[in-house]
């Protein structure tokens, strides 16, 4: 969660939503990270996590099926479909009081889907949400 | 349908998976479209819908809630889920005996999805799993 934390304030401090991911495999070695570029890439689909996936490029079904999922906030549901359709079998999730996404869609297809409560990734996107509120609107579509 | 299947073919000359998408205005507008980036980009994450809303760039939700997604192949469940993101409230795709996405759960989510059978699209599917089938498979994570 700190390597996915570190992502969503690197988004922060280029003025984005402040959300990333990484992604770990079984023995812990992170093999993609990222952040959602929004702002930065006038990116409609680069959430943190689909971010993640992009900057971890393509890999195998074998592969995605032992990693863990980090991400500091809930995912989204084109987010958690992306896990679904990678068959990512566990997300760990920063929190979930900003957004809640998809998990139950997740949990009813088997992922394991784990919410750690992290204040930080809370606050954060508490600072940005009353600094840009415009700009998380977009973000999740309403 | 005629505008997705452009993008298909684009797609397939390029090497690429041959799957396409466009984004509809009420008033028939093209207003985003694009293909599936696995093999040129490189990419996990740009299937044909997921290309067609990052090509249709930063939009509103009242423009999305207005729209129609053409898609030449039943969405995987992160285009689904992309498609749920934005509130499209209309998925037109061409066919699904190559691979069932995420219908059901669009459908119940309130989405109107329908299928037009569209051969063109399924042979163009046929064609490019006989020559790439390792490629197919990795698209849809198996």
């Amino acid at each position: 969660m700190q390597v996915a934390f570190e992502e969503a304030k690197k988004g922060f401090e280029e003025g984005g939503v402040p959300i990333g991911a990484c992604l770990l495999t079984e023995e812990g070695k992170v093999i993609g990270r990222g952040h959602n570029m929004r702002v930065q890439k006038s990116s409609a689909t680069l959430h943190g996590e689909t971010s993640c996936f992009e900057n971890a490029g393509r890999l195998p079904a074998s592969v995605y099926k032992k990693c863990t999922l980090y991400t500091t906030l809930s995912p989204c549901s084109m987010c958690s479909g992306a896990a679904l359709l990678f068959k990512i079998p566990r997300i760990v999730l920063g929190e979930n009081e900003t957004f809640v996404g998809a998990e139950k869609w997740l949990e009813s297809n088997g992922v394991e889907v784990v919410n750690v409560h992290n204040k930080e990734c809370k606050n954060l996107m508490d600072r940005f949400i009353k600094e840009k509120p415009e700009v998380w609107n977009e973000d999740i579509g309403e």
